[in-house]
């Protein structure tokens, strides 16, 4: 289904010129200087174009014709006793179908023969590959990531099945967690059974490195060393993702890692499942990412407020970016070969510089054919809380005594994946979130 | 217990000479041009000095007065919002204990202070960092990697505990896999097995790509696809291992995936095996790795011989490199910190210009403390025999419509773990390799 990728890029180019884009896949990446190689994953924009997921392929466009051209490898037969059986051209042809299929060493003579007047690269270490090859013909480094990354943004129907199907392994894996959590098991043992239940599904590659936090560690945005105990009465949040077809699945819940919300966990985890309810049905087509941002940021100050720890108006609190102090990241991204997926700001529209807003990964108004998550949070941080209840300004909204005993809180966070639609929204997200849906499965 | 190693460095290196090693700490990698992070691991030899594995750490270590100075990053409250608790210098102190503990920033500084009229750096990358600060004193490159690689061949006591226990757990990983072996299953849901029983454990990094490869499969030496089904018949081969602490664990099993070896299964099986056991019977130091790869390599072809492939003199076998053709790669190589680990060829030493023993990482004389690998196999590699079969000297030895006949049947390799003692060696790897022992397992 590459083909229809690679069509949509040669629309967004003058077909009147003689100009050609030039793309390098990926090589293999080996860890420092020894011979410890990391499982090969082709690089996003080259897998876009051609469905290549090899090492060492390159390819020309002729914008000009509209004609694909595929380098391939050329491997000998030591190749094929370390790495595997070597492909025939007819067998490249065949599984790529480009309109010309060549091998690597013929890549300057085929550019000698288009002879562009243009060529088109995404950065720098790809021009000065090419350069090798052509000193004389100008080389542009801005318009081709601008345009891939308009194509990607708009995922075409094959790409979302790839992305329901990434969904459904891991709605199963989310859930095999879920019912696997107990007290006493040490974090890393639940992903465990989260990359058990992926791999085992045919998904080898994660999206990302994934989160395992009991306790406070359940506060730390970006925690990764999944190796203490969770104990009786913390809250265990696990987000994490594989790819299928290198289409990433991003989901976030938090459990009570006993089975049963205590009452403060229960009215923190209330407030951060009504702001992404709420998020999720106002989302459609022509809403921005912003605005939904600040309604989820309003909806969880509202909560700490009837909780006791907020006080003043949700006016005030928004304005004095006490939201940002418990809610310190971004409502959601965009979803697609990337994890954090290209194309969330378009040319010209800069980053809020506000705290919590800042790290908002998009800003576009959304459109039908867009994948976002959406995953609001409420964390207890002592290292944000604590120069609050110092500051003048922010302390006056702050109920020091009661937040100072959240300190080992930790935190919530909820995320799911949704497909922008032509009237809504499309959820591929299906794991318990539900307080007593959680509490049911974790019970039997 | 890192101080030892430092201590083991220092003895290497003149004490009247006004001299300092600087090294780097790795730093976090990334996928390409995103923010896909891989699982932070620290670059080995900084590891195996310091016992740091955080990123963005430097060490400085004075050679004249013996003391180590360690650099850590300075970490701001965003840095505790993101990624975790920021340590305090003393929390530092406590968990690394160098004689002396700075922040990164004070690098230029002590340098400065320690006035060295040599520095010794392992790579041009970390002499051109150096160099920033200090663009007069003289830098080696040469000394530095060769003083490491020569304590890391010898293991402390600490250093081989580490090892027994990924062995441990490799144990444990490699017998479920035997357990869960069935017809029908595909290759990655034995992997999906593997990862569990390991991570589970706690073992969360991969010491390297793993293999998993049935049926033809099992004839590629570092197949990683591990994306076919495993049929009725199939040899399965496991190439696989964790690391703790660091220390990689590498072993290689070859089961009957219907948990009964056919004839021709069993007859290649066995002369693997024999291989295998008289070779680790013979290890022992003073013993050459290149003398055992020749040992094993007579061995099985004897069994090959036997079994009615080859024809002709074991002697002539050997000259004609006919071992080759059936055991392309080496005996076996160090392991540690890398599962290829370093000092395999001590200075001056070089390959052996010879198919299938030019693989041979290490031609060193065993010594008590090393670990090593013992790992033969035998394959029927088409890229290799059908060659072998047109080529008028090789020819002569085969037996061509026997081995054609043997085309797909893949390969069989088992590796076990040993660390050489000072009258012999102690097996780390516990896992079944008798034919009998893995129906029996197979069975129940």
């Amino acid at each position: 289904m590459n083909h229809l990728h690679r069509d949509k890029l040669f629309s967004l180019f003058d077909e009147e010129q003689s100009a050609v884009v030039y793309m390098k896949g990926a090589d293999l990446m080996y860890r420092y200087e020894t011979d410890y190689e990391f499982p090969f994953r082709q690089e996003s924009n080259f897998w876009y174009l051609t469905g290549v997921n090899e090492p060492n392929f390159h390819l020309l466009l002729d914008l000009n014709k509209q004609e694909y051209h595929l380098f391939a490898p050329k491997r000998d037969s030591q190749y094929a006793v370390w790495h595997g059986r070597v492909k025939s051209k007819e067998q490249f042809q065949e599984e790529y179908n480009p309109d010309h299929l060549h091998y690597e060493n013929d890549l300057p003579k085929v550019l000698k023969e288009l002879d562009p007047d243009q060529i088109y690269c995404l950065n720098q270490e790809q021009a000065e590959f090419i350069e090798e090859f052509d000193r004389s013909t100008p080389i542009d480094l801005d318009e081709l990531e601008d345009a891939i990354t308009h194509c990607r943004v708009f995922k075409s129907d094959w790409e979302l099945d790839q992305m329901r199907e990434a969904a459904r392994v891991n709605n199963i894996a989310h859930t095999e967690v879920l019912k696997a959590l107990k007290p006493g098991m040490y974090e890393y043992e639940l992903k465990a059974v989260f990359d058990y239940h992926q791999i085992k599904n045919g998904l080898t590659q994660d999206a990302y490195n994934g989160i395992f936090a009991s306790g406070n560690n359940s506060a730390i945005l970006h925690y990764v060393e999944n190796n203490e105990k969770v104990n009786d009465g913390d809250l265990f949040l696990i987000d994490a993702g594989y790819e299928y077809e290198g289409y990433a699945s991003d989901y976030t819940r938090t459990y009570p890692a006993n089975g049963e919300f205590t009452g403060v966990q229960a009215a923190i985890y209330e407030s951060v499942l009504e702001a992404q309810k709420k998020v999720i049905e106002a989302t459609e087509p022509e809403v921005q990412m912003e605005d939904l941002h600040i309604q989820a940021a309003k909806i969880m100050m509202q909560g700490l407020k009837d909780f006791g720890l907020l006080e003043g108006s949700i006016d005030d609190l928004m304005e004095h970016d006490i939201f940002a102090l418990f809610f310190p990241h971004g409502l959601g991204h965009f979803l697609g070969l990337d994890t954090h997926d290209v194309g969330g700001y378009p040319k010209g529209v800069e980053r809020i510089e506000r705290p919590g807003i800042k790290y908002l990964r998009t800003r576009r108004n959304l459109q039908p054919g867009m994948v976002i998550t959406i995953e609001p949070g409420i964390y207890f941080i002592p290292a944000l809380l604590k120069p609050a209840l110092e500051d003048e300004k922010q302390s006056k909204f702050l109920n020091g005594s009661k937040l100072k005993e959240m300190f080992d809180f930790g935190g919530v966070r909820i995320e799911d994946n949704l497909i922008i639609t032509d009237d809504g929204y499309e959820n591929l997200t299906d794991v318990p979130k539900e307080r007593d849906e959680i509490e049911r499965m974790m019970e039997s």
